[in-house]
């Protein structure tokens, strides 16, 4: 990824020492650019939590170099430090499945041995995610390079959810993968920006990452969707998930569900990025199955930003006094997903063709 | 109205000079309660613009008022004064309807006699949608003592969008007239307040004065709805609307049509809470015909609020440089609406029965 034109990954090691980690900041975007330096399993697990480090493919790339971090410092320690950190956010299946990654390749190795196992299977896990939302990105750019044949002259239209582009993962992001490859490619891509409440990941990391790398986009509020799409303006939505299902259904940020429906309503495809990390074969029925996260009444009543003298300040916007709800994510049915977009290609949100596509995750 | 135990009208006409216009500015809620003066045609048009008074039923009556303003000045002015206080919010159909009963009743009197005509005429407007409002209430009320009666001893809950209570009308308000009767009637109600982004109508106004009458509620982002109705959180959404077409088309806040939506997908029955000054007869398709404003980039980016010791603040939310767009409406189809609430009755959203319900609006 690129910011200020110098290309940068959303989680590495640190150059200087060669063992701590870093990680940008995302609780201080878009207002500043500031990379942490994480040294021990607890700060990685409140870096996830606090969502300094978001986006379910790169929690899960943080969490293998916080169990790396752990192994460095008590490599006896492996069972509780992943069962901890497994723990930092309920939705993401990503999390686990690096996690039971990290176990596969250490719980075998003497105790000496696996800090410098546990740090190179962290960076086979980001190479992997890498490579992963590169082929993702390519394996979607057809949908918009047909989008572009069939209205020549004019921009196409994606509306996209949250934040899935190279913030939310080591690089190149899983939704915003196809978007850079096709405005890279010329074709005159324009992006709708949902803001995302209650986080405004929207607003202030998709806006902040498309504007870097100077793709076309428009923030709106995310009640403006529908509209926009009764209207036309809406040629097809790409968003990223938390978890998809074996049965297709897919959970992601709070409000996708709406999105799909009104892309249901008027005939809008309606598409979801992943890698194979986020497919949860073990669940059938996303409404009913998979946890959904209730974050802090805080993020819904008080809101966070840079006043026009350039301070940041925390205000408070609802009544005094009145209680709020903060369910993160929500559950799209397979019935409203047009197709999933992995890194082996297109396939339909149904059980059977997900089967076919990833037998070896049935095992 | 109740603030603090003390019953107001939203508009009315000054106590002590007898002829000046008092509106509480509703730009400074929830953190300020302040009673604007009007003295002008001008400052009416500027408060309309500007939403210091906002809701459809409110801003009709507050711009009959700016009429007799301008008459008590100028009565030759008549015309002129109308259509620029109808230009100023596009989209709210009962600001027409007002500024064309103020012209029927003014247009043939003598310039002499049109300022106290006028006074009388908007005096008389204002009565009449409290009255509206008192009965939309009562004509409400059914549903939610259904609901109530199917599950004794839970709570009712009622979700709605935007701010369609007191504050919108000049008493009592449109979509939440059924809920203050239901809990002055000792239903167990609970509201989910959405906070309805951009100007956050639902999280500022809606929970204000839900708060001040003693109403449990919740405030939720936007995004959370659907969430809510397919784990069974919601019994019925009300919402208000600024322009039904003579087929039950719905225009209100931007946002309504998702949530109706998602009310469909999951059996939740939506109702639409309206007086007949809100029915445009002349209006067949709701999509392609009512005309929808464009707001301000600034109030998708920024926001304002209240600092944690008592200053208030504006910030940026959004990256910087990235643009914005605000349509303020949206369209619900009749055919996602399970009925309308008005103050004959409940009637379909469906053109014979609108048409039987008010036949003297086809003239």
């Amino acid at each position: 990824m690129k910011i200020d034109g110098i290309w940068h990954r959303s989680v590495r090691v640190d150059e200087g020492d060669g063992w701590s980690v870093r990680i940008l900041d995302q609780t201080k975007l878009p207002w500043q650019v500031e990379w942490l330096r994480l040294t021990n399993e607890d700060g990685v697990a409140h870096a996830i939590r606090s969502m300094q480090t978001r986006g379910a493919p790169l929690i899960g790339a943080t969490a293998a170099y916080g169990v790396a971090l752990a192994m460095r410092r008590d490599p006896t320690a492996l069972e509780p430090v992943c069962a901890m950190l497994a723990e930092t956010r309920p939705t993401a299946i990503n999390l686990r499945w690096a996690i039971d990654r990290m176990l596969t390749a250490l719980r075998n190795l003497p105790p000496q041995d696996r800090a410098v196992a546990a740090y190179a299977e962290a960076a086979a896990i980001a190479d992997d995610d890498a490579a992963t939302c590169a082929a993702i990105g390519r394996n979607g750019l057809p949908l918009l390079q047909e989008i572009a044949a069939r209205k020549p002259g004019s921009r196409v239209n994606v509306l996209t959810h949250c934040n899935a582009g190279w913030l939310a993962t080591v690089d190149w992001g899983t939704a915003l993968a196809p978007i850079y490859m096709a405005h890279d490619a010329g074709i005159p891509v324009h992006v709708w920006v949902d803001e995302t409440r209650p986080r405004n990941q929207g607003a202030a990391l998709t806006a902040f990452e498309l504007g870097a790398h100077g793709v076309p986009h428009t923030v709106v509020a995310d009640n403006a969707g529908g509209h926009l799409m009764q209207h036309g303006e809406v040629d097809i939505v790409i968003v990223g998930t938390d978890r998809v299902t074996r049965t297709g259904d897919v959970a992601n940020k709070i409000g996708t569900y709406l999105k799909a429906l009104a892309a249901k309503d008027n005939g809008v495809p309606f598409w979801v990025a992943l890698p194979h990390s986020t497919l949860d074969m073990r669940v059938a029925d996303g409404v009913s199955e998979i946890p959904i996260e209730e974050r802090s009444q805080a993020e819904v009543t008080d809101l966070t930003g840079r006043t026009a003298d350039g301070r940041i300040e925390t205000i408070r916007v609802a009544a005094a006094g009145s209680p709020a709800a903060n369910p993160a994510f929500d559950v799209t049915p397979a019935r409203l997903v047009t197709g999933l977009i992995t890194e082996r290609g297109r396939v339909a949100a149904e059980a059977a063709a997900l089967a076919a596509m990833y037998p070896e995750k049935l095992a």
